[in-house]
């Protein structure tokens, strides 16, 4: 029953209210923030969030991907998920948290690009399995042929969010040297199409070509997936921050906690691409001594320096942190996945938004099998991760939408996406993906990051308009060729009965005249 | 200078990098997730989060609101916003948590509709200034006439997401009985436009038109809303969970925490709508005694409960939770807001969602000044509150996307909004709101509420539709009605020369054509 109406509250009243929200209930209660808002995204998602763990640990480790993934039916609506992978594994100790304990986790502090980001995901499908199923979450690691395998079985106590430890043994991992292998039980529901299981991972080899995949989907068929590149893609350096877009705030904390005695020493030492000379131009144009105290660095001061390196030319930041797929790479992907007459992909240069280093890849297939009548097809990647959800508030699609496909020989009407036999692929890679929520399922909207996705769409715009102008071209020339050779003849018959020309003179005038023509009209 | 590439990690390197992140430091790096991503959006964000709480303050204490904002530039970008309202105040204790530390607040745990929710906006917006200008937040408040009033000075700790209090002083608020303010000083950028801080108080006005406001704008020029309605919306009342939609990690959560003995009794006492008979329902139908102890419940129990639960008559939750905007007043809003031919509106009843009551309201303006070659304009509203980005996330937009404007005889092209001299008002109000992301700017689309907007876009459109094509009529019937005018006379001419008539005759035979025609064409 409904309380009493509520009497009016007073400030002591509300007082009694005030409470401390842990941030495993803050996520329950929010949890499509996470990707949970349906039985068929949480299924996906809980694939998703373990297959990113799975290859940016074996990235890191420098092992070629090897993953194994199954959705088994468990009841109607329920399935249990498990990924597996020949990574590094996990060490006994670090198990519990990194699986049972949201905001935990190695790649939220450091700059390089990464699947995984935020140390939120994998827990909070645990989460999720636990809420709608109450089973805990089975994890299985060995970190090393001589090692023996662990086994988990966790629950996370949400008022806390700290992991519960339900069962600690071992497993048998015989043969296989080490890796990790999860399985989270859940209300779901499964899809097929370009949403489902399936079609993401098809996407995830197609950005990452050094994986291998064995799918066991819901009927217990197997769906393999060869890998065709056997080097890994470029290790991802990771960097210093960047001067220009560091903020007041952590610029004094930074200063709070180095071990640097001198300012000047301080930015040479925690900043990326500062060397003496930029250290002292920006010290000295704060006003301030390179020899001084970054411990005794005051607001005021972290101002004016904040201010002297707006005016201090700083390289941009190293790009090594990057992993781009690169534009044969995407271009190859679109061939291998559509029909069509014309393929093109453009790889931006690296560019920066609020120091972070990021850059921008587009590729596009054009003509041939797709449909003429449809709104393009846009496929958006982040970090080599293929986005399903959320396309209206990315950042990438405002980008498709906002650019002017009409000048590229396309149909567009106002606040959609062209109508066109047209697939594009977009990817942004970051050291930090500004997603626009927890779930990773769209780019926020940075300036910056917005310039840089407008400027690929237009280099790959401007070849693709130069393709269709060439089809309209040829279709013009054919056209008139065809006219030239339905009327010379009847010219010829016209001058063999005026002249009197024999066969032979009319053939002939009938052959200059046209060889003429046609090269007269370079056709 | 970037470091030497990392070298490949093993289990025991990667243990070392493992870390717990504070939610403080979370969305400092993921600012944009609380609608910080831009200097506008990060200034407008600011005045929203203190507007709300100075709302949701007086409402609750039952205070007609007088709210005090101001937008003064200190130096280029940088601007201190200050928030006054005369509500019930805040106990001193209570003060630097709220505005000091993230997810802290007393709207989280309770089932009722308010603007704030999730104890996170104004300590983000403080943390935002800080983090741009190095400056406290100023807090000002008293909670009554014979009270003094109180003044802290808080930054936020943000590695430990605490708050700490730098001054701590009285502040002289004279006749002042009781209210609180709030200065924070921030980077930004000011605009004026639909994405403005005027544009979206006068917003808030519309849909709030009890309250009352005196803007002081960047130029120090004051804009007052005076108040149109002088009773508060009656207060929302606090319901209690509803079995439909409880999930199984919940409730195993409340069968620990309940103070009832027997579980008949735990669904009587913690859950809405639950007398003895759907409570004996329920028990018995998942093959329990009614006697048994909450506290003893098993995870296969609780499943066995739902299950039951799912095939129990309840009867749906109470509304008094919710307190929508009325069909009425949103046509009034709509009126004083545009000029057009047409307005119409729709308050749809309540339903639920996971549990959650929630309504639907949408209101549409038609014709008139409105510009007719442009998409139409749409104004999302969540529990009273304007929502200003985030348009291309929004479920309300998806809704109105993926509803047939071309069957009211509007132009639309796929996959856009309808081109029409159309203003489009829609209004989600719930106890918990959905939002896509912390920065509330976007409704998620979970299926219940996409289905609802489906409803009410429909009720609207088709009204418009029934005008749009009235309209038609009246055009068609006006054009005949001319042809005829027009030509008669001549008839009537012809006539008198054939027959010789009279001016009066002649004139007698056009008045009785044009009667007879307009007649038998009923115009």
């Amino acid at each position: 029953m409904p309380k009493a109406p509520t009497p009016r509250a007073t400030a002591r009243t509300m007082a009694q209210q005030q409470r401390e929200i842990s941030v495993s209930e803050f996520f329950t209660k929010n949890r499509h923030l996470l990707g949970f808002d349906s039985p068929t995204k949480a299924l996906l998602t809980t694939v998703k969030e373990a297959v990113d763990n799975a290859l940016d640990a074996c990235e890191e480790a420098g092992i070629l991907p090897d993953l194994f993934v199954e959705v088994r039916p468990t009841a109607e609506n329920r399935f249990r998920i498990t990924v597996e992978d020949n990574g590094p594994g996990i060490m006994k100790a670090q198990i519990p948290r990194i699986f049972g304990k949201l905001l935990y986790g190695s790649k939220f502090h450091r700059l390089r690009q990464s699947r995984g980001q935020q140390g939120i995901g994998i827990s909070a499908a645990g989460m999720y399995g636990q809420l709608t199923t109450g089973k805990p979450v089975v994890i299985e690691s060995r970190t090393g042929p001589r090692k023996t395998a662990h086994r988990f079985e966790l629950v996370i106590d949400t008022l806390k969010n700290e992991p519960v430890i339900r069962k600690d043994t071992e497993a048998d991992w015989g043969d296989r040297p080490s890796g990790t292998r999860v399985e989270i039980e859940l209300e779901g529901v499964h899809k097929g199409g370009r949403h489902g299981t399936e079609a993401y991972l098809r996407q995830t080899v197609l950005a990452n070509p050094h994986v291998q995949i064995v799918f066991r989907n819901t009927k217990g068929e197997e769906v393999r997936w060869e890998r065709a590149a056997f080097d890994l893609p470029p290790a991802a350096q990771e960097i210093l921050p960047h001067p220009y877009g560091v903020e007041l705030g952590v610029l004094l904390r930074m200063a709070k906690d180095t071990t640097s005695r001198q300012l000047g020493a301080f930015f040479r030492q925690e900043f990326s691409r500062v060397g003496p000379k930029a250290a002292r131009a920006i010290v000295e144009g704060a006003g301030l001594s390179i020899t001084s105290s970054p411990k005794r660095l005051s607001a005021e001061g972290a101002e004016k320096l904040i201010a002297s390196i707006r005016n201090t030319r700083i390289p941009q930041p190293p790009t090594g942190c990057l992993s781009p797929i690169g534009a044969e790479r995407m271009e190859a992907s679109l061939r291998e996945q559509v029909n069509a007459d014309f393929y093109t992909a453009v790889s931006r240069g690296p560019s920066v938004y609020r120091g972070n280093p990021f850059q921008v890849e587009v590729g596009l297939a054009y003509g041939g099998e797709l449909p003429a009548d449809q709104l393009c097809a846009l496929n958006r990647f982040a970090n080599r991760v293929p986005l399903q959800y959320q396309q209206g508030a990315c950042a990438i699609s405002r980008a498709v939408l906002a650019t002017n496909w009409r000048s590229y020989g396309l149909q567009q009407s106002r606040g959609a996406l062209p109508t066109a036999p047209l697939v594009l692929l977009v990817h942004v890679a970051s050291v930090w993906v500004p997603f626009t929520s927890e779930s990773k399922e769209a780019v926020a909207g940075y300036d910056e990051i917005l310039k840089e996705l407008r400027l690929g769409l237009q280099d790959a715009g401007r070849k693709l308009g130069q393709f269709i102008r060439r089809g309209q071209r040829e279709r013009d020339a054919a056209r008139k060729r065809a006219y030239i050779e339905k009327y010379i003849p009847h010219i010829g018959i016209a001058l063999q009965e005026i002249l009197g020309l024999s066969e032979r003179e009319e053939k002939r005038v009938v052959d200059t005249l046209t060889g003429t023509l046609q090269r007269s009209r370079k056709v």
